[in-house]
C-alpha cells in the first residue's frame, strides 16, 4: 500500500536574493507550511528578475509538481516581471482582474490615490483567481496549480493563512528530533543500520559545535506516527548501548 | 565594447532545507562572496538527498555556468551522498585521495581516531583537488569547475575564504543604496525612466514598512563606478524634485 505523495517547487524570483543582500526566509517558510497540509517541497529554484530564466523554470517546475508557488516580482515597479514572464509561460495574455483593481483602488483612496504603477498590481495572467493580501492590498494570484506570492515574508505569511487546508495534499510529514553529544562519525554505521531497519522512516543528522562539545541533532521522519516512534525508540536504544545520552526534542 | 560577464550557479543540498527545519544561510553567503570576485549568481536549485535530482542539477549548471558550487551532504553518514551523486553525473569513479585521508587521519588523532565513517569524508571523484577546511578536517572538493562546500555556514565561510582571488572573473558588480520614506508605487515611472537613460545600471526597488511608515531602499547596480554614480545623482534628483529626502547608504 505506498501512499500518493503529493509534491510542491518553489521558485523564488529576485536579483536581491541571488547578489546576498536579502536573505531569503520564504523557503524556510513555505516549505514548514507544506508539511502540514501533506505536501512536499521537493525543490526550489531561484532565478532573477529574467523574463525568459523565470519561463524555463515555471514550465519545467508546474509540469511536474502538483503545485508551484513563486515568490517575488509582483510589485508596482519596473523590475517587478513575474506576472508577464509567468502569462508568456503559459501563453496566455495579461489582464486587469476587476476585483483586484476594486481591491487596489479601495485600499489606495486613503493613501495617496490609484496611480498607474498601482494598477500594475492588478495585472494578472488570464484565467486566474486572486489570493486575499490583509496586510498591503495587492493580492497574490493563482493560475491553474501556481500560487504567485509576495516576496516580503511576512505579506506572504498572510496569503499562505488563507490557503490553510484548501490545496489537496497527503499525509503531513511528521518529524521527531533526537540530540545527543555524539560526533556523528561514531554513531554514522548504526543510523544507517537503523533507517534501514525502519521502512518509511528517513533518518537525517545534523552535526553542531556548541560551548566546545560536537554533537548532534538526528531528525527521524515519516507519514505514520506508529512507525516514527518505533524508529526513534530504537534509535534511543543504540545512542544509550553505545554510551551517549540522547535527549528527546534534539538539543 | 562588452564585458564578458563570469557567472556561477549554486545548487544547495539537503532535505532539511526543503523541510524548513534549516534556515539556509550559503545563497546569500556565496552570493555576496561571489559579487567581490566579479563573478554573478545566476541562478540557483534546492534538491533534496537524492541522488537523480543532485544529477540532473550538477549536468545543467555546471554546463551552462563558468562555475558550480554546491553546498551540503559531505559528512560522514548515510545521508551524506554528494561526492557519490556528482561522480555519477560525471561518469567518474569515487576514489580516496591520499592527502585527504591523511588529513582526517591528523584530525582525528586526538578525537578518538579514525574509522570508517570518517574516512568517507576522504572520498572524492576521481580527478579532484582539496579545498582546505582550517574549522573541522574534513575538506572541500573541487572538481573540474565544480566547488563542493559543506552544509554549516561557517565551515564554507572558511573554504570561500581560501578561494579568494584565485577564481577568474570580471568586473566586481558594484552597488549603492538610496532610502526614502516614499511608497515604491509613487515613484515608480521615474525609476523606470531612469534605468532606462543610464546604459549598464540596474535598479532594484524594495518596499518596507517600517515605524508606521512606508518607504523603500532603490538599489543601483553597474559594474563601472562613474556609471553607478551618475546614476544615483539621477535618482536622488528626481526624489527631491518629486518632493521627498533620499537617504545615502539607505534606511
Amino acid at each position: 500500500m505506498s501512499e500518493r505523495i503529493w509534491t510542491a517547487a518553489l521558485l523564488v524570483i529576485g536579483d536581491e536574493i541571488l547578489s546576498g543582500r536579502t536573505q531569503d526566509r520564504n523557503v524556510a517558510q513555505i516549505g514548514t507550511w507544506l508539511n502540514v497540509q501533506g505536501i512536499r517541497l521537493r525543490e526550489v529554484r531561484v532565478v532573477g528578475d529574467d523574463a525568459a530564466a523565470i519561463g524555463e523554470a515555471v514550465n519545467i517546475l508546474r509540469a511536474r509538481n502538483d503545485y508551484l508557488f513563486t515568490t517575488g516580482g509582483i510589485g508596482p515597479t519596473h523590475d517587478d516581471i513575474t506576472v508577464d514572464s509567468i502569462a508568456a509561460a503559459l501563453g496566455v495574455p495579461v489582464v486587469v482582474h476587476p476585483e483586484a483593481r476594486a481591491i487596489l483602488e479601495a485600499y489606495y483612496a486613503s493613501r495617496g490615490g490609484i496611480n498607474d504603477a498601482r494598477l500594475r498590481m492588478a495585472r494578472v495572467p488570464e484565467g486566474a483567481a486572486l489570493i486575499p493580501n490583509h496586510y498591503s492590498g495587492a493580492p497574490g494570484i493563482q493560475v491553474g496549480n501556481i500560487f504567485i506570492m509576495a516576496g516580503v515574508p511576512h505579506i506572504t505569511a498572510g496569503m499562505l493563512a488563507e490557503l490553510t487546508g484548501k490545496l489537496e495534499g497527503g499525509a503531513p510529514l511528521l518529524s521527531r528530533t533526537i540530540g545527543c553529544n555524539v560526533a556523528e562519525s561514531e554513531i554514522a554505521d548504526q543510523l544507517a543500520q537503523i533507517e534501514r531497519q525502519h521502512e518509511g522512516c528517513q533518518i537525517g543528522s545534523y552535526p553542531f559545535f556548541r560551548e566546545g562539545k560536537v554533537g548532534a541533532n538526528f531528525v527521524v521522519r515519516a507519514t505514520d506516527q506508529a512507525r516514527l516512534d518505533a524508529c526513534v525508540d530504537d534509535l534511543n536504544a543504540a545512542l544509550v548501548a553505545a554510551g551517549f545520552q540522547p535527549v528527546d526534542g534534539g538539543i
